[in-house]
């Protein structure tokens, strides 16, 4: 028995990165697309500009784009995918939830409130429970989870692995490719032999939000000191892969074979997007790196490697795919989750 | 009267630069072009591979090139500028100050020894007196100075501006163009769609020429106690230019404000290869940027931007032309210092 | 005396370039600017997003923007420059040349028109003569030139100096770079480690302006039966440069050596912008490189390599700077002749 | 049964992709991994510095690697695919074949001889039974097969679709992958923002490959007229992946509806390897691009596409992936042919 999912904001690069990802998945069943206005009864083909490396699957190319309204979307769905912009996002998500969907989100808008999980299963499963909260507070049949920004996933499960340790201060400074702003995002005057040391609001993002994924929750409010974080981020002529340059700085001692032992040995899950190797911890100093190592675990895993002493603690590098473990595979892991904890 | 000049390593990346800055330098004239036996005896036309984005002057194009070796130099040559891979630098560079040579050395061998003066014009020109203590010691009529590695040029500036702030800690991540491993060092299938995020000794360099750079010299010896730096280094698919994130904690409040005024206000020299100008501070967010902004007064001045607060203390980006700020150019720069103090 | 000129459409990628090249132009002063309604009034420097590689000149910064509206500009206007999109070319350029302005055009609209000459000066400099014949058909005050597009600009030169040989038939491959679709044009994620080989219409625009630019004009009227070409035109990942491919039938016996003599005699002008060696050919027989080359003659040169037997025929390759050669520069070329030839 | 396989030159970029093609071949045992002498009795995850996207095979890694001599082969390897320098294979490849060794080469030596095969599989499977002329002429128990250059294969199968219609004279302009030149055959200051319109011996290559590869073979000997080729060659950055422009005069009539479908209906062949479709043409006018087409068919696969008119007869583009279609995989398929064939 497969759940019926619908996807919003299907013909944008998430978007099409969750169709490839769901398509071929054992425990989802694409049910409905929505899309922009301009896109709305288009078939799917017709409607998007499609761009990831591999075929459109033929049963979504022929499926008709719905408007993104609970109206538009059949009530037989159980679970929906949004990869909305953020500001429509923050106008139409709720609606849904409000209208009985369960909805997990790769939307910006809404991470940071108080009684909206945001999840890394891996690292903050526990925080799913916040939807009690949720329910209570908003009045909703539905239910919405939401997954961190790309940049934030690609190192706060390093952090977590390290967190026995005592983080104290967190500095990083982001590598990231193209694909993380959209097809659109970056045009190639901005970034052929060149590299752009700003993202709009990212710095804020990967501090917010590795600072509620690694709070505690105790049942009924989420704290949000789990860390304190100073980030830095560039763009830079890669298409896909953030790469990041991490110093912790720990209570206790922690060298470098310590944190690689404690990356090494921290748990996946089941899920059945989750890898089977959660870190990947490289020997070789040069690694991690975006074009050699972004596919590991199918994309899945986060990649380490340079474990060093710094100056003031440890130093090391971490890498993962920005448009699967970054974005859409995070949202699917998050639906999986929801599946698996009966919310669906 | 100019100052006859020789070129020790002349046909590598950094010599093909120094010809390109020495040739039309009003106060140097090229007397002399050194390289490695296999290029012996040749035309320099022949013996170098020429790379550099102007034409090969014709005079030095029929420059036979000499050994590197200080019988083969003539004895009126009075400056010798060194760009020796550091083992062969290490080797022969001593035996031409025994000779009786002055020399300006971009090869990273000797650079932390206590005798050699490390100088950044702009910064530590106070630095050179260590010649007396030089010459002292190795009973050398010649005197060695060496300029620091091009990604410590980049930062060291803008550090020494805010060192009335006093800093307690700095953390810099570099974003360096392919150039500054010379026109062999990185192969296209390395860096094309990736990022490397690690520089063999890169990360030493950094951390201990800053020290050294910002030391005190009290006239007899030199501290080695300038700023504690924990550097991240990575190599991505740029020309030239490296750009670089710093953080730096201070003993006093440095606000953004206070710090850009600082860069703004220290000064230059009035060396003919000083530019104006020592660091241009942007108010643009996402500059400094590499194919913008690293020709900015000739590829001498420093660039700065994004000074934001950060979770920690204060945040900013910096950029120089690596090799010509932080190679070549550097080099003629200790050369217009030793002029003017009286070395040649 | 100078001669004062406006811009039409001074906010675009060819637009900046214009200001870049005029404003230390001796003998041309800016002296209108005009953009789209939304900078209408604006000051150019809040009306432009500006990116070359030079600082917007003070007095162009703080010239407010006007309509492109022939009531808009000045009367003491002499010269036109114009770099608009060519749907609106295609509309206001007329009626500029109607309220008696004389134009320089760089848009693509009436290029092949029978009486508006399409002119290269080191190669059909008399087709301006034209001007005549179009002042009597239109009852224009005004006159309007236009310059090929960029890609015809590279190549045709080099035909132009083989034409005595009885140029039969030519194929030509283009390697066009990105900043030849405008500074949005090519996204990023397109074009990082891809070619696309296929721009829209250019083909078309490289086959029949070569013809128009090779045909004989007789006083009265312009043959269109220059040269029979074939062209394939892809873009990839340089920012200047279009570097092509070329195979030339000829008539008569047509070897590398000749047509190596006969590109280096052609003759350049003595137009201020026209640069002292109009084809440059190098012996290397991996030369011309886009970066490497691009800037010949300050940009205005053409260089061409590889002469060589082909099965057919002759073999060759040549490149021009898209932006200056193949844009802004040959507007501004077009401008000096206009003015040499009596025509402001 | 499966065959038992060694590898010549195993340690390169070539040989690593072979490595990779055939240790998941369910005919294909390796048994023997041969490098140059530094390599000698090293453990291949010693000897080679493994740069493939997916992890080098365990039981490979362990292999020792042999001296590249037929006495340092087990007698009992039935097949050796060789991917080593031409200068090396001219030298040994006859040894092998002469020691009664059946070898599947994708080294350049010899491939213009009039009794080796030149295959590629769904092309000219029939002039394997030069293999009979040759084993004659040569006194040898063993066989030599070669595999055409990387960018002859790209092509090749598009003209050889096309053949019945009369080819008469063909242009083609390649856009070459930095792969293909090996691991440090382009450096990165080369092909960064470049591109560089000369490889060495290519142009030949194509042109004497493509006759020979569509010259008839009687049984008893091979013409080397199949068609008339000129070609220009570029290197282009890009990672993987030949694009390549074509133009072709035949003739008969030839318009892009009957070259498109000849081309789709151009039979594969039942190898395993051989790709279900052969040629995959595009509608799309800009396609096929490198990034997003090269792995079609896994790699296996001919993309064609932008079937036009041209001045002078049909015009298109095609695609295959360099190092897969074009080098390892080659080799692999005529493996598989030597196999079906009873060569082993």
């Amino acid at each position: 028995m497969s759940v019926r999912v619908g996807i919003l904001g299907a013909t944008g690069a998430v978007g099409q990165r969750l169709i490839q990802l769901l398509d071929p998945h054992p425990e989802f069943e694409i049910a409905a697309l929505t899309a922009s206005e301009s896109s709305e009864g288009k078939a799917y083909r017709d409607a998007a500009k499609w761009r990831v490396d591999s075929p459109i699957p033929d049963e979504v190319a022929d499926t008709t784009v719905a408007a993104t309204d609970p109206d538009a979307v059949p009530d037989d769905v159980d679970l929906l995918f949004s990869s909305l912009p953020s500001s429509v996002g923050a106008e139409v998500e709720p609606a849904f939830c409000e209208a009985g969907y369960v909805m997990s989100s790769n939307s910006s808008n809404g991470r940071m409130d108080n009684d909206i999980p945001l999840v890394i299963p891996e690292v903050n499963a526990d925080h799913l429970d916040l939807l009690e909260v949720q329910r209570d507070e908003r009045g909703w049949d539905g239910a919405m989870v939401k997954n961190p920004n790309c940049s934030t996933i690609t190192f706060v499960p390093t952090l977590a692995a390290l967190a026995e340790y005592g983080l104290e201060r967190v500095h990083v400074a982001t590598l990231q490719a193209v694909s993380g702003a959209g097809y659109d995002g970056v045009t190639s005057m901005e970034i052929i032999d060149n590299a752009i040391p700003y993202i709009g609001s990212e710095e804020d993002k990967l501090e917010n939000e590795s600072r509620k994924l690694l709070g505690e929750f105790d049942g009924a409010s989420l704290s949000h000191d789990g860390v304190d974080v100073a980030a830095s981020c560039n763009r830079i002529p890669t298409i896909d892969g953030h790469l990041e340059n991490v110093w912790v700085e720990a209570e206790d001692d922690l060298t470098p074979d310590a944190a690689a032992e404690a990356m090494r040995e921290y748990p996946s899950l089941d899920l059945r997007s989750s890898p089977e190797q959660l870190i990947h911890v490289f020997e070789e100093p040069d690694r991690p790196q975006p074009r050699m190592d972004r596919t590991l675990g199918d994309g899945m895993s986060i990649a380490a490697g340079g474990l060093r002493e710094s100056t003031f603690g440890l130093q090391y590098n971490c890498l993962a795919h920005n448009t699967i473990r970054g974005a859409a595979g995070a949202s699917v892991l998050n639906g999986e989750l929801l599946l698996e904890e009966g919310y669906l």
